[in-house]
């Protein structure tokens, strides 16, 4: 039976030849996720792109569907018994990667303050500054995104530390990667605390007070995985106590942030809405066509598929 | 005759043994530029540091002055005659190169929106971003500022082209160092200007209308050297009509900037108040210190000094 190729991926130049190079003889059907119709879904035995989840219920040919991303919860419970599951998984990484690194050098420099002093036409010098040069960071969660956000700070002259569940050997960037289980240990010794973990019931609350208390007084706290890992309302205490030199999120528990949380406001916090990765750089759309053309030639030749979710 | 050193220098913990080690016989005298005497600077056969220029006309029995940064002119005409005369070139190009560096990406990632929009408390998102990975960085003015800029960048995956007066041979963290009389032709090929030329009668006005004309509809420009390098006018009226991704200032013509100025409020535009170098980060104190020891061990053993300015 021949292939049907619903391809949802936001394709540029001649990136449609690519896919129709890789399986010559599939059907290839090119939609948006906002306009693809049911019968498409219907009729498609590979699926690339992001549709909606509730669409992929009638996807009754469906033999495999590659997302765009990382994330792939959202299709729990979507997809009809026996479909192969791969998502996109680092297709984004260096987009938040570099949002993460953004945001740390812009507490090292005061470039909030700075902008607020701009913004009221104020020419004033705040005095010290800190460095990423010799700085211990510490990443919690060591995958994709950890790894490229280690892998750029070590090449401005950090030392960086990684942990994870589970540590078999070395990860990319870092200088060395530890059990989570000496996450007190380590809090202490770290310049910059950096979380990028996904939302589970292991990590739901993970730094809470006494863990930002374990923290450096002038340490620097970072969030770009989700917010529920990070006690909120602890960050918000200590900072408005001083501890800490300052703190970065791009995710926050909900999200969006209620217009009245006290996170807006508070002392020292750079807010950014959930905005590190997505579909922002060249490079992640990129990767995610890639991701799908390489799967697409194994998945031709009978080889086995990366990045399987199931 | 005995050494009569006055040492200005923000020394730390057992630094003043270092010097004492570095001239066992000379008398150390240890002062600060706003408590030195007129009369310690008359007694000085060697000053380090940054003393307030009117005062060094009283330095009778000066050899030799190491100022604490790169800038000398301030110097001009107040030494008198025969007094050998060196910079510490380079103590704080590191700070420089990572504030320009966080303009940079703080300017990819639309940072100073982002901050307009949490003090409004706002979770809005601003849609595409620019990354630095396999961008072209131009950088004006080779010394050590844009070589150590240069290398930050490289290590982020930038490729790096640096143009100056003389060149002559190959300079760290580029990939081709060119002529200036080059710089009409590279403009329109960079991703990013990087200004970090020092005020002179061929800088003065060198980025005027015309060559911002050349650049890139959305090239990122950056100015860290001195203000006099760029026609502000014609940079507040490209970003009105909507050239440029964004620039960002540290240095502005006349500092402080005035209030009144139409820089302040320019669209896409960032400015910090003249703060990338200075003594904001403990490497940078650190380095003066070590750029004065080295030389006092080459003073006292007859040897040439290092950065002379005359």
């Amino acid at each position: 039976m021949s292939e049907y190729i619903l391809n949802l991926l936001p394709l540029k130049g001649r990136e449609r030849e690519e896919f129709e190079a890789a399986a010559p003889g599939a059907v290839h059907v090119y939609a948006r996720s906002s306009t693809v119709t049911q019968a498409q879904i219907a009729a498609a035995t590979v699926v690339f792109g992001w549709p909606r989840p509730e669409m992929m219920r009638g996807a009754t040919s469906l033999k495999w569907f590659q997302t765009m991303w990382a994330g792939t919860e959202e299709y729990d419970g979507t997809l009809p018994p026996g479909v192969q599951f791969t998502s996109s998984s680092g297709s984004n990484s260096r987009s938040v990667a570099e949002h993460m690194l953004t945001l740390l050098l812009a507490l090292c420099r005061r470039l909030p303050v700075y902008l607020d002093s701009q913004r009221a036409h104020v020419w004033k010098d705040e005095g010290r500054m800190k460095t990423i040069l010799g700085a211990t960071v510490l990443v919690a969660g060591a995958g994709h995104v950890g790894s490229d956000f280690a892998r750029l700070c070590q090449g401005l002259g950090a030392k960086t530390v990684g942990v994870k569940r589970t540590v078999n050997g070395p990860v990319e960037g870092f200088d060395q990667v530890r059990p989570m289980e000496e996450l007190d240990h380590l809090l202490p010794q770290a310049d910059v605390v950096a979380l990028v973990l996904p939302h589970s019931p292991e990590t739901a609350g993970l730094i809470d007070g006494a863990r930002i208390a374990l923290m450096k007084e002038d340490a620097i706290l970072l969030n770009a995985g989700r917010g529920s890992v990070l006690d909120q309302d602890a960050l918000v205490k200590a900072l408005e106590a001083g501890k800490l030199w300052g703190a970065a999120l791009d995710v926050t528990d909900p999200e969006p942030l209620p217009e009245d949380s006290s996170l807006w406001d508070a002392p020292r916090l750079l807010l950014t809405p959930h905005v590190a990765g997505g579909m922002r750089l060249e490079i992640t759309r990129r990767n995610c066509v890639e991701m799908a053309l390489e799967n697409l030639r194994r998945y031709m030749a009978g080889e086995p598929l990366r990045n399987v979710v199931r």
